[in-house]
């Protein structure tokens, strides 16, 4: 348990460095680092590289062929638990720019709100965990666990290379317990975590009928690519997104009761999400809770993108010689990419309405940390005690991601903790990005508050 | 019956003026005259006009408020049968002109072929028609029967005022028996003649769930569009194009014996269908004489067009809030337009998976005459002793068109013969498009014949 004192003694210094602490955040934001127009990516790993340098961390830029660089970094001391922190440098495009009310690289700061490209995703994140080590370093003589950094440059463009990447720096950053700093605090102000996300398969399938378009008066004996494709997609599932794929659901679990503690103390709203989304009504349970556990416990089957014929000004009489479609599956507990791949190729292959032709994206695992974990919960406890009130622990995540790369490659377990600003309010991936102050400053605290949780706990 | 010696003579006339004939039917080929970019109307008409006055018809440029121009005339007999001949003066863009071998408003002949744009569709079939007039008058000192024409300028864009002419001109152009001339002959060299043609009802049907796309990690949740839409097209038929519309079927009737003996003697081979379309199989029966009975007398309903989510480069993992599809529906005997929308509207109203919102557009009925009606076997008479060969005669076309709007409008019956060239090398609404020399004057031969037949008919 970590001492009132050396809380108290973060948070004073905290205090104290606050204009030079955010004045560098800023420095960080002023830099653009855009991978998905490959701008700056350089100069930024660097800017990374230089900064742990400066805290007297082992630290390089990583590279690897047709990759963007990498930046890892290694504490000195050499005993205590050994603890790695991930989070990525790359940020999207701030492209439609005129909708911006503040240049996205100028890192304005108004009424107390930083507005910045990276803002929250991700700068704000790895800044606030960089500027924790110097926190400690001032308040403690040092980092008291054994601190390995990894920050990408490949986030917004799916982490291609991630995998390759612990691979090749595996003896500089493999740990006992990995974190991905990423994403925000509640909106209701409560500290926020994730304990896992769901895997992800996804599809690019078409049918091919005719040689070309035929004019529908011959529609009595040409098959229609359209038609036959939209069978073969509608055949995956029930209306009300039940996958009907042939043993699709043999392996799908439930929350544990763990979990199920967890969901309990979500805030969740029916209401308020059919609202947000102008629905007139959901699929599933018509219960919050329900709603919910649905959220994240079932798979899917989704069609993301369809076309065929002709869908320009003034209708076409014709029967389209071609259709394509995109679907994405996210995969719960305890499917596979493999199993699952298998499980919708022979589920095409053996169609009545084929032929189709088909592949597969690359695909994510699911995964899931118990909240048992003792680093899990130490990490909940911090967060508690930081912030004062009772954080948001969410099972996993309904979206996917790269967590089961950790314990592929690393062979570590990993969670993730939100620094940045709301969701609702962080504009991530839209004009106007940006987070608080104040919550920054939080951030620095939490991950200074966990790194000397840590150093007790192991 | 028409005597020997009158064909002999239209022949000799013909080849005596044959060089002339040609080159009036050039003059009229390179006057613009394309509806759906608006060039060339009324300089065309006008001309078509003057040569109807020039050949002793009375004869005008009638305008309707926001449609192209149409062109009537009227032989000055007063007795014997009244005949409409119908035409259209308008042709499609010539685009892309760079593909074309000539230019396309040069008329240009090569190896005995005239090339350009409406060659055969529709200013060569009329054309011969004009000039079938003046042989008459030339050897039998004039038109033997009540003459009228009717060239319209929106067939190419769908002939949206053609009604409303056909009323308003009723008094100059209502007949005993109308006669379509467009398309051309058989690919075997044979006539070719139709008897009626399908009905056709479009739908654009769409979808709307949410407010706005969404990510799919809320799959779970979120009711996809394009999903509910295709279980909506998907449940519209069968795999096999049987149509499953509630009650469509039941006025359907199949061909009439006189239509089964026609069918037993049109060229339709099942190997050249499916290489010609590059399919791997067609739907319905196997056999080429059920084939050809399948693709005429069965109703369908066809998705022209499908749009949802993304399509664009790299895949998205979205919720398509909105779906959007286009349908035609041919319509066989006896369906009405009327009572297959209220049909489409029922299903879709009570499908369980809406709502949908949706529209019809403009439809044309279903026309067919009888083959046993005299001026038609006279038609196919006449054909067969112009080309000393058997006609091809379809008791319909697989495709829709105006034909119903002569009964409806002008209390006549009417049939299509095409005086063009094949539609496998006519390059209709394509570069290149062309009519042989030899054709056309067929085509003048075809109609001076036939309206002489009709003036010993009735």
């Amino acid at each position: 348990m970590v001492s009132d004192h050396l809380r108290s003694a973060v948070r004073a210094y905290i205090e104290a460095n606050r204009f030079r602490l955010v004045s560098e955040l800023q420095d960080f934001l002023r830099l653009k680092s855009i991978s998905t127009e490959n701008v700056g990516m350089d100069e930024c790993a660097r800017f990374l590289r230089d900064e742990l340098l400066r805290l007297g961390f082992a630290a390089d830029v990583a590279t690897l062929p047709g990759a963007m660089p990498a930046v890892w970094g290694q504490s000195r001391r050499g005993g205590g638990p050994r603890v790695l922190v991930y989070g990525h440098y790359d940020v999207q495009s701030p492209d439609p720019v005129e909708l911006w009310d503040y240049p996205p690289f100028a890192a304005e700061i108004r009424d107390g709100v930083i507005y910045a490209r990276g803002a929250t995703d991700d700068k704000g994140n790895i800044w606030a965990n960089v500027k924790a080590v110097e926190v400690l370093q001032a308040v403690l003589g040092e980092v008291p666990v054994s601190l390995r950094f990894l920050f990408e440059g490949e986030e917004e463009i799916g982490s291609p290379h991630l995998g390759l990447f612990m691979r090749a720096l595996a003896d500089r950053i493999s740990a006992d317990i990995a974190i991905v700093c990423d994403r925000g605090i509640h909106e209701s102000g409560r500290p926020q975590l994730y304990l896992g996300n769901k895997g992800i398969v996804s599809l690019e399938v078409s049918a091919k009928r005719a040689k070309r378009d035929v004019h529908s008066g011959h529609a009595p004996l040409i098959p229609n690519a359209a038609y036959d494709l939209m069978k073969l997609l509608t055949s995956m599932r029930e209306p009300d997104g039940t996958v009907t794929i042939d043993g699709y659901l043999e392996n799908v679990k439930g929350p544990s009761f763990e979990e199920r503690q967890l969901l309990d103390t979500i805030p969740f709203d029916r209401e308020t999400f059919n609202r947000d989304y102008g629905l007139a009504s959901n699929l599933g349970p018509q219960d919050s809770r329900g709603m919910l556990e649905r959220l994240l416990y079932y798979p899917t089957a989704n069609i993301s993108g369809f076309k065929a014929g002709w869908m320009g000004e003034r209708g076409r009489t014709i029967i389209p010689h071609e259709a394509r479609a995109r679907m994405d599956f996210r995969l719960v507990h305890a499917q596979t990419v493999d199993e699952v791949k298998a499980k919708i190729a022979r589920f095409i292959e053996k169609s009545p309405y084929g032929p189709f032709d088909f592949a597969f994206g690359d695909g994510n695992e699911e995964y899931k940390v118990s909240p048992g974990l003792p680093a899990v919960k130490a990490a909940i406890e911090n967060a508690r005690a930081v912030y004062g009130t009772e954080p948001v622990v969410w099972p996993l995540l309904d979206g996917s991601g790269p967590l089961y790369l950790f314990p592929k490659h690393l062979g570590c377990p990993v969670f993730m903790i939100g620094l940045g600003a709301p969701f609702s309010t962080a504009n991530t991936h839209a004009p106007n990005e940006n987070i608080s102050v104040d919550q920054y400053l939080k951030g620095i605290e939490q991950m200074a508050g966990l790194l000397a949780t840590y150093a007790e706990l192991m």
